[in-house]
């Protein structure tokens, strides 16, 4: 079971961020902030402008995700002043842990000057696999809300089988379109045949494209390339939920009149609550792993 | 078959009556219609200013949904000026039929002047039942844009299980809801059992309504009152489609701060060309149910 | 709310009615039967071979389903001697109840002779509707056991969309089969394809029927003549659950060489302890639904 | 494209490799195959009694799964006489290919004298994972056919979620029932939660697996031992899919009376129609995979 006497900082961030803090104050552990305004806030957690305060009274510091827009400062959309990684990483002790997502290499270095435990939240298989639940519902939405059509009955591509395709596949299902899935490797193909979706191979993809109303990118190369592309049905919409830049040649879809949406980072857009839950679960999925901490 | 020498004329009305003759115009059918825009519509569509040629021409007259909303003019919201319902009825001959959506007593009382068939599309079930697919999806559309959890893993109460109850309950399922649906007939509870949905009865609503992050409505008449609203928690969401007023006590929801959306007519609004095709479809399977026609 | 002081007789029939008294036993309801085997039946089950007492002591006599099968002696394959319909009702007063299923003209006939309530469980919607749960899964389990592909992938045709067919389609379906529905009223193709179904009306069923691996048929009637049979897949299997004589041509079948299997009563044989879960359900919404009795 | 002018011979085995001689046969490609009752097959497979003649038309030698019992002879149930493996390699030559199912490290050293590749098909994920769907069919039929109630409604467990556990998950959920999987590792159990099913971690097994109505194992390991088995319910059915000795401790299983069905070997058993299609389907992706051969 998890220790109820573990103190967190929660810092940075986006609205993910604000409503991971209120999760833990309400689960009744102890929370602690940086400079919050504090309407948004449980009354619980514990609002300081000091930083080394905030990290001194935390056994675990949660940072954002992404951990940083530039490599150098903490990634934050509502804290007024700029917190460089570095003032926050020479606070953090030896046996204190430090959470966030996306951490580059430039990051780490900074970190290696220190000798706490760094984990970067992104690595973790159940945190990816959980994303692709808001991540497919926003897929969805998006398609609803940039089509004179329903998704019902009409014909969707999902390109890629991987942990977000494998759930977007099912919901797209759950609303019955008629859906075909591509992938490459047997495994994934046998694995498509199973949950009785139709299959595609990538050698047909020019060949067939024209047919489908919707065609969902997860695959991170630019596999929606011109020649593609040209192909592709007027009518039809392009969802891309691989990451920048994306798997679509966006010039050629503009020139071809094709409406193609690049859409990353959907759990924060189009569900922050269901967002910051997940990063809670993988949280303590984390700390589990790691044994009996502090 | 159909014969494919039937003519129509296709008037007033919205996007999805713009849309109706073009998939007309496009299936091969001689499609009239009155003023227009020519941009939007489909070269072959004849388009005429005289009211008169318009009606002689064609062998069925459509109308728009909702036929009227003054009881006297056409409804539509693309034409300059007013056309009265008295002058497209005088110029429709015995043999002509005439269709339109939401065709009152006052309207049939008009009518009931001339020899032609006059035929309420909305009072077909095929109708009503195909546009609670656009509905439902518009209605998981709008509970996604309204919301911060995923309807995946929420819990969902639908209530109702008439056509759109029906429909929806089948396509949050699909979505991985935790779905609860409200009926009273024994013979409703039965069949929600038998698609695998949890069953709440009117006499426990109230006691239980605090659980649901979403409560979908299709009941016409003030089912969600003060009393229950007050049960209700507050971040949960409301998204009403019974025909207007709606079964939400609206005042009460705002004063108890209580999210509810009246969502009506949303086949129109988030899938215009689904929403034409229905209408398309049960056009034709009306012609069929009649018989050779003309 | 219902009155634990209602005491029950339930008499006669098969496997489902020894578990209806069990159910009703366990649940707390005083129990009365006759003449049964002690060892398959809960302790607190009264017993006696004595018919009058059996009644005298019971508020309502639940017979078999079906009540009779020569109209005159009550419908029973454990009791070892013949019970008449007639020596029961004599035994029945004003106030009691007596319920059972398919209750015939002839022996309304004979119960019209006395004064108490019979009532015919199979005329209820709830008791039909919950009946197509073991029905549908009983026609899966036949349709496997007879058949050397799965059903997974295959394609399957199923005749009617009445209670069973609505059912039965939800199921096949959740197992991935390629799944039709023929059907012929408007309201009822609109249903099906607002549940992703794939549709044939009945003027294609002889041109298309080749196509089909499993053929469920729900309606009452010769569908599948000799005409239609003749242009079935050899290798196809044919489960009809149309109550006897069933909606194929049996004689025609075998000359075909086709695999046809008449399958009625399917919730007795495939899961009698659902069966009598569901006759159980039925009679208490039956009692709700007759208000406060005795 | 895959060369027609492939030639295969087809040996020993079950129902399944007749089948899968017939399918071959059917697509056109040459099929040898050895001493075969002539009634089953299609007569454009060439029969010969002479096992050098029959391989030396071929180009790829496919033999039985298993490729052997004793590890020494050829596993057929239909061969009137003993074929040794020995006799069969030695007369393929270096540019065929021989494919069989669970070659053992045994038969492989006798294959080792000769210079012919040989393939096991079991270790392909494509076979194994597609091998899922008769197993999942045969499970839920052995599920129908050994219990009292509907698997609508009632609680499943799967045990393990891996490939069979995957779609074996999936199809029950198809059919209703209330579902629980038990995995371990952090992404399964994300995925677990993706798809909408309850989840069960192993140290909580044995608390709560007197929920279960139905519980179907599919990891091997000795995971139902007697120690859960005492916590299970009378009334429960035990399927264990895994090989094998299986994950049940049998006879603890009797001693308390709990019923536990080991289940191995189903695709041939329950559907060996689509177990050969598997078979071919799974042949052609293994040729796909080694490019052009011949």
């Amino acid at each position: 079971m998890v220790n109820h006497s573990i103190r967190f900082a929660v810092i940075g961030g986006d609205l993910r961020q604000i409503k991971l803090m209120n999760i833990l104050a309400k689960e009744g552990y102890l929370v602690n902030t940086l400079g919050l305004n504090k309407e948004k806030i449980e009354s619980n957690v514990k609002l300081s402008n000091d930083l080394r305060e905030v990290i001194s009274n935390s056994d675990i510091i949660i940072g954002p995700i992404p951990c940083s827009k530039d490599n150098k400062s903490l990634y934050s959309d509502y804290l007024d002043s700029t917190v460089m990684l570095e003032d926050i990483f020479k606070n953090i002790s030896e046996n204190q842990v430090f959470i966030a997502g996306n951490i580059s290499p430039e990051i780490k270095k900074i970190a290696d000057n220190y000798k706490f435990k760094i984990i970067d939240l992104l690595e973790r298989d159940d945190l990816a696999i959980l994303n692709a639940i808001p991540t497919s519902e926003g897929a969805i939405q998006y398609a609803m809300e940039n089509s004179e059509i329903t998704i019902h009955g009409s014909k969707s591509l999902v390109l890629g089988f991987g942990r977000c395709g494998k759930v977007l596949a099912h919901k797209l299902k759950g609303l019955d379109t008629q859906l075909t899935v591509l992938a490459r490797k047997s495994q994934d193909l046998a694995l498509i045949k199973s949950y009785g979706y139709n299959i595609i191979r990538l050698e047909n993809l020019e060949n067939s494209i024209s047919n489908y109303d919707y065609i969902f990118n997860t695959i991170p190369f630019l596999i929606l390339n011109k020649n593609v592309l040209s192909k592709v049905n007027k009518s039809a919409l392009i969802i891309d939920l691989a990451s920048k830049p994306g798997g679509v040649d966006y010039i050629a879809a503009k020139e071809l009149g094709i409406h193609a949406l690049l859409a990353p980072s959907l759990p924060g857009k189009v569900a922050p609550l269901s967002a910051a839950l997940i990063i809670y679960d993988s949280i303590f999925n984390l700390i589990r792993d790691m044994g009996v901490i502090i």
